[in-house]
């Protein structure tokens, strides 16, 4: 089986080296030909094209560009596939690519591997980043059962536990688990930086430790990735912040009301639930 | 120079290694027989009791008590002390309990050495806990130059750094870096456990990584320590919550308004400041 990639960066990459490792011959596409000669001198490729016509070959094909990019790309790379090429993505939303990808190609299956490091570019591939993550991946009823098998079979080749859910369950518990905590800890970033008392805004530079640090660290992480979650799972995301607000409120109201009682039970409640999601 | 410890636990034992080291004589007081047993073997204390009457001897006291039991804690000493000798206390709240404590005793210094690790009990305590670690030291306008200087010295003897503010600023800034982020937390907690699609609940659960693991850190911590820090710092800990609940609020607005523009500015703003914080 010969497989595509089109997008050699992080991800596109790092499952380039495992695949190759794995036997299967890897063609690879990127936007620039520095990227293209260091995925090939690198392993990640055996060959590699500024040119989609490339993958007319392919048997099974990951789009691992930027969300935006993916159902564009599809629609160009159309023009050279035969019909039972396989499609599928590692997109970080689900349901809006999903539908889009699965309106344009039949044989779509959408994926998102769940690792990556704090690196980008195809300098930063690395073999086994796949193994012990999760790979959620998400058919439709529409799905043909063989291609959502050939894509299963990939993901536990690279040592991936694949979990199989509809697009729109996946898209739910990943703004609970990360596209929530983005904005709830960029939020504390802005507050606390938009305290007009000097001499505390200060003190609270110096006095900030591993607290603060650790709450804060995915609201001051990339821009375009917080966007992107913001932009493309939209209405799970407000859900989420909405639920959010009202637990916040409710804190607030129980403070204010001096119920400690009450405020403690969360707080124990808190603590025993945590750990049923590390 | 004879030093007293009220509250033998991780800090008071803390202080006790090291103030050992450094030469002074300390005498050492808790409630647990126990514990003073433990305390003059471990060499915390050169002496321990049960016995507030033993800190008659004492220059200079720590209390190292909770928070609720620094004042009661003092009200109990006065009958055995000299009124030249110094009370300092290690609460990390300091507003109500420098006004309470200066009330009883002039020569009172409001601290907070902000040190610690995970673990609590006499057994937990360290040497060099205090190293290159900030120790606040909060008096007001009457505050005994003096004390003021002794409290600071002994600081300074531990290798911390020392800051000098007044007791307000310091719970405003805590309240920014130390007891929001312990609700923000929380809240994280409490809103995506309130979930009631139990499908996307439990993919949450085995979905959850990094990002969610760090942002809710601290809110799945001690909840009496949660709850002390809204009992003792209420109004700082409300006014943050509540200017925090507008920047989430101004988040949810901009991407209702799918303002990608704004929220993009502020997210890159976020990355920005968040280093001057580490």
């Amino acid at each position: 089986m010969k497989l595509g990639i089109v997008g050699l960066g992080l991800i596109g990459g790092s499952l380039g080296l495992d695949l190759r490792d794995r036997g299967f011959e890897v063609l690879g596409v990127s936007r620039r030909q520095s990227t293209c000669d260091l995925a090939v001198a690198m392993g990640v490729a055996d060959r590699a094209s500024l040119d989609l016509s490339l993958l007319a070959e392919a048997d099974l094909i990951f789009i691992c560009t930027p969300i935006a990019k993916i159902a564009p790309t599809i629609e160009q790379l159309i023009p050279y596939l035969r019909p039972e090429t396989i499609i599928t993505d590692v997109g970080s939303v689900k349901a809006p690519i999903v539908s889009d990808c699965a309106a344009l190609w039949d044989n779509f299956v959408g994926g998102h591997p769940m690792a990556g490091t704090a690196n980008s570019g195809v300098e930063a591939a690395e073999r086994n980043l796949f193994q012990g993550a999760t790979y959620v991946i998400t058919p439709t009823e529409k799905t043909s059962v063989a291609a959502l098998n050939k894509v299963k079979d990939l993901a536990c080749s690279l040592g991936s536990s694949v979990i199989i859910t509809a697009p729109t369950v996946h898209d739910r518990a990943v703004a609970w688990i990360s596209h929530l905590p983005v904005m709830v800890s960029a939020g504390l970033i802005s507050a606390v930086t938009a305290e007009t008392d000097s001499q505390a805004l200060k003190l609270a530079i110096s006095l900030a430790s591993s607290g603060f640090r650790d709450t804060s660290r995915v609201g001051g992480g990339n821009p375009e990735l917080g966007l992107m979650m913001a932009q493309y799972n939209r209405e799970e995301l407000l859900r989420s912040m909405k639920q959010y607000r009202h637990n916040l409120d409710r804190f607030i109201e129980l403070i204010e009301a001096e119920n400690w009682q009450a405020l403690e039970d969360i707080l124990k409640s808190t603590r025993a639930k945590r750990p049923d999601f590390l």
